[in-house]
C-alpha cells in the first residue's frame, strides 16, 4: 500500500453540498483556506431535487457574498402563501405583515451557483471521492483522509474539521455516544412528491388541509411544477399511476376550491418525515452543520435555510477562533446555532401538525385544527407570527443568545 | 299524586349558575321573562371555588348591563401574565401588546353579583329544586318540570328551553344521539389546586413550565392565594400533606427562579382535564350554553368566559327569534357560538400542551416546547397572538361568521 499524499489546510470540510460550499466560500472571503470533499459527483448533486424556498436572509447571503445574482434573476419572489382549509384559501401576506418575502429558487440551483463560485475563486473542492474518514477530532491537528476521484489516497491535516455531510452524516457518527445527545421524532406519514410539466396551478404555495390529508401546491418555473400530498411512509411510487396521483391531489385541493393544471409527471418520489437534532454541534475540533446536525420535516421549508444559517454563524465563529487561536470560543457556535435550530424545529412541527391528517386524530383534533387555522389566519398577530418564521427570523435572534 | 302547579314563561332555563343567571338578566333587559331553576342551593354554588380570570368583554358585560360594579372595585386588574421556563420568567404584556387586561375576580363573586341582580330585579330563580326534567323539545311549547324547594311539583311551559346546567348537563343528555355529535379529548394529567392564606407569591399569574411538570401561581386577594400543580388524575388529596405540597410546588417554580410565600392551606382539590364539545348547540327549541355544551381544560382560563360569551349571543338570538316569531334563526346561535368555542378549545389545548409535562413526551418534545416558548415570548407577534386570546377575542369575531 502506497502512502497517502499529505497536505495541509485550515478547515477540512466533509460534504460539498450547499452547507459545505457556502462555508468554504465565506471562509475564503475571510482569507481562510479550506478543502471540501464529497462522496457524490457534482452531477449527482445537481440532479437531486430538494427544497425550493429560500428565506430572505438566505437570498441576501447568496447575493451579498457574490455567490449568485441568478437567485434574483431566475428565482421567483413570493410575497405570501395560502393556507387552504374548510373549503377556501386564506392568504398570509408576508409583504404586508412583515415587509419580507420568500424566494422560489431550487436547492440544486443554489448548489450550482456555489460550485461555480468555488471554481471561479480557485477553491479546493473534491467531488466523487471515496473512503472518507475523519481522525483525531479532539487533537489540535485533526485529519481527513479519502481517495480522490483519480484513485489517489489523500490525507489532509487541518485546524478544524466541519461535518456538512447531510442527514446520513459520517462525521456525526464519529462523535462518541457519551459526548452527544440525540433528539428524535418520527411522523407516521410521508410526502408523495411529483414534478410536473405544466403551468402553475396557483401563483404562490398553497398549503392544503383536508379530511383526506395534506397537499402542497408549489412551483418551480413557468412550465415546471412541484406538488406533494401526504401518504403512508411505506408507499411505493410504482403503485401510483399518473391518474391515481391526479385523483388524490385533485380531491385534496378540490375540497378547498383549487383546480389542478395537469401535465406529464417527470418524477415521483416519497419524502420521509423526521425531526432530528444532535447536541452539541461541536466535538473538540469537529463542528457539525446543516442536515448533519439536524433534520426537519419539509412542511416549513426550513432545511436548506437552517443549513445556510448554521454556516453563516460557523464562519464567524471559526474566524474568531482562528484569529484568537482559541478553540474554546467555538462553544458559542453550538449555543447560537441551536437557538435557531429549536425554533425551526418547533415551526416545522407546528406547520406539520396543524396541516396534516394525523393518523391517531380524533374528530375533536380535526375540529381543533380548523379552529387553530381560523385563529391564525383571522388574527393579524397570528399571521405575522407565522410570516416571521416562514420568511426567516433575523440573524440577530441567534446572536442575542450569546 | 297531586297535579303540578302549571305556569308559563317565555324562556325556561335549567341551571342558575353564571351562564343561566346572566342569560336571565339579559333577557329581562330585553323585556323577555324567564324562569331559572337549579338543583343546588344558592349557598352551595357560592361555596364552590372555580375559575378566577375574566376577559375584558366579560367584565364589560357585567358592568354595562348593571350586574356588578364590584368586579371593578373588588377585582384586580392584571395587565399581563408571566410564562416561566428555562430558568426565568418572560412577561406577556397585555396592556402594551393589545391595550387590554384581564380581571382577577372569582367565579363565585360573579355568581353572587348575578344572583343579587336577579333578586333586586324580581327575577324568577328557584334554587334547591329536585326532579328536574325537560319535555317536548321540538314542539312549540316545550316544558320544564321540577319539585321546588318547598316540595311543590311545578310545570312551566315556555317557548324556548335553555340548558345552562353545567358539565354534567341533564339537558345535553336529552338530545337524541342521532341529532348531535360529541367531540372529546382526555388529558393524562390533572391539576392539584390549593387555597392558601398568604400574601401573593407574584403580582400576576405565573405559568411555569418545568421538567417536573406544570405549576401555576395565581391570586385571589391580598391575603388569599390560589395555586396549582400538574398531577396524576388518580391523585387523592388525602395523600398530600401540606409539606409535600409545598415541596412539589416549590421545586417547580423554583426551577424558574420564583419563591413561594407559604401559609395555611385551607382547601385542596384535584381538577380534571377534559376537552368536550357537543354540536349543534340547538335541538329544536332547546339551546345549550356554557359547560353544558363544552368543557375546556383550565389552562387558558376560558371556561367561564366562554359561558358568558355564549349567553351574550344567545340573548341576542333569542330576542330576534321571539320578536320575529321565527325559531329557525336560532341556528345562527350555534354557528356564532361554535366559531368562538373552537378557537377557545384550540387556545386551551395550546396553552396546555405548550406548558405541561406530557407523559408520552420524548426529550425531543421537551426541547421543542422550550423552542416554542422562546419563539412566543421572543416575538412581539407571537406574544400578541397569545395576549389576544387570553384577554378575549372581540365579540365581532363571532358575529363576522354569520
Amino acid at each position: 500500500m502506497t502512502s497517502p499524499v499529505r497536505t495541509r489546510t485550515t478547515v477540512g470540510i466533509v460534504g460539498a453540498g450547499p452547507a459545505g460550499l457556502m462555508l468554504a466560500h465565506l471562509l475564503a472571503l475571510a482569507g481562510i483556506d479550506s478543502v471540501a470533499v464529497d462522496l457524490r459527483s457534482r452531477r449527482e448533486i445537481e440532479e437531486t431535487h430538494r427544497a425550493g424556498i429560500l428565506e430572505q436572509d438566505s437570498v441576501r447571503l447568496l447575493v451579498d457574498t457574490g455567490v449568485s445574482d441568478r437567485v434574483l434573476r431566475d428565482g421567483y419572489e413570493h410575497e405570501g402563501i395560502e393556507l387552504a382549509f374548510g373549503g377556501a384559501g386564506h392568504r398570509i401576506d408576508f409583504r404586508g405583515l412583515v415587509g419580507a418575502s420568500a424566494q422560489l429558487y431550487p436547492q440544486t440551483d443554489v448548489f450550482i451557483d456555489l460550485a461555480d463560485a468555488r471554481e471561479r475563486d480557485g477553491g479546493d473542492v473534491r467531488f466523487g471521492v471515496t473512503d472518507v474518514a475523519v481522525h483525531d477530532l479532539t487533537s489540535p491537528q485533526p485529519g481527513l483522509t479519502f481517495t480522490d476521484a483519480d484513485g489517489v489516497a489523500q490525507e489532509v491535516r487541518c485546524d478544524y474539521l466541519v461535518g456538512a455531510d447531510g442527514s446520513r452524516s459520517l462525521c456525526r457518527r464519529t462523535v462518541p455516544e457519551d459526548s452527544r445527545r440525540q433528539f428524535f421524532r418520527e411522523y407516521p406519514f410521508a410526502w408523495f412528491g411529483i414534478l410536473v410539466e405544466a403551468p402553475p396551478s396557483a401563483p404562490e404555495l398553497v398549503y392544503n388541509h383536508s379530511e383526506l390529508g395534506f397537499a402542497l401546491l408549489s412551483q418551480r418555473t413557468d412550465t415546471l411544477q412541484r406538488m406533494y400530498f401526504q401518504c403512508d411512509p411505506a408507499t411505493d411510487v410504482a403503485d401510483w399511476s399518473d391518474d391515481r396521483i391526479w385523483e388524490a391531489l385533485g380531491a385534496r385541493v378540490g375540497a378547498n376550491g383549487y383546480t389542478l393544471r395537469e401535465g406529464p409527471i417527470t418524477s415521483k418520489s416519497v419524502l420521509p418525515f423526521r425531526s432530528f437534532v444532535q447536541e452539541p454541534m461541536r466535538h473538540g475540533n469537529l463542528l457539525l452543520a446543516g442536515d448533519a446536525a439536524h433534520t426537519v420535516p419539509p412542511t416549513g421549508a426550513k432545511g436548506l435555510n437552517l443549513a445556510l444559517a448554521d454556516v453563516r454563524v460557523l464562519a464567524e465563529e471559526l474566524e474568531r477562533a482562528i484569529r484568537k487561536d482559541d478553540a474554546s470560543t467555538l462553544d458559542d457556535y453550538t449555543t447560537r446555532a441551536l437557538a435557531r435550530v429549536w425554533k425551526a424545529q418547533h415551526f416545522s412541527y407546528w406547520m406539520t401538525t396543524m396541516l396534516h391528517a394525523l393518523p391517531d386524530a380524533t374528530p375533536f383534533d380535526v375540529r381543533r385544527q380548523l379552529g387553530e387555522l381560523a385563529l391564525v389566519t383571522g388574527s393579524e398577530a397570528g399571521s405575522t407570527y407565522l410570516a416571521e418564521a416562514y420568511t426567516g427570523w433575523p440573524a440577530t435572534t441567534a446572536r442575542s443568545t450569546r
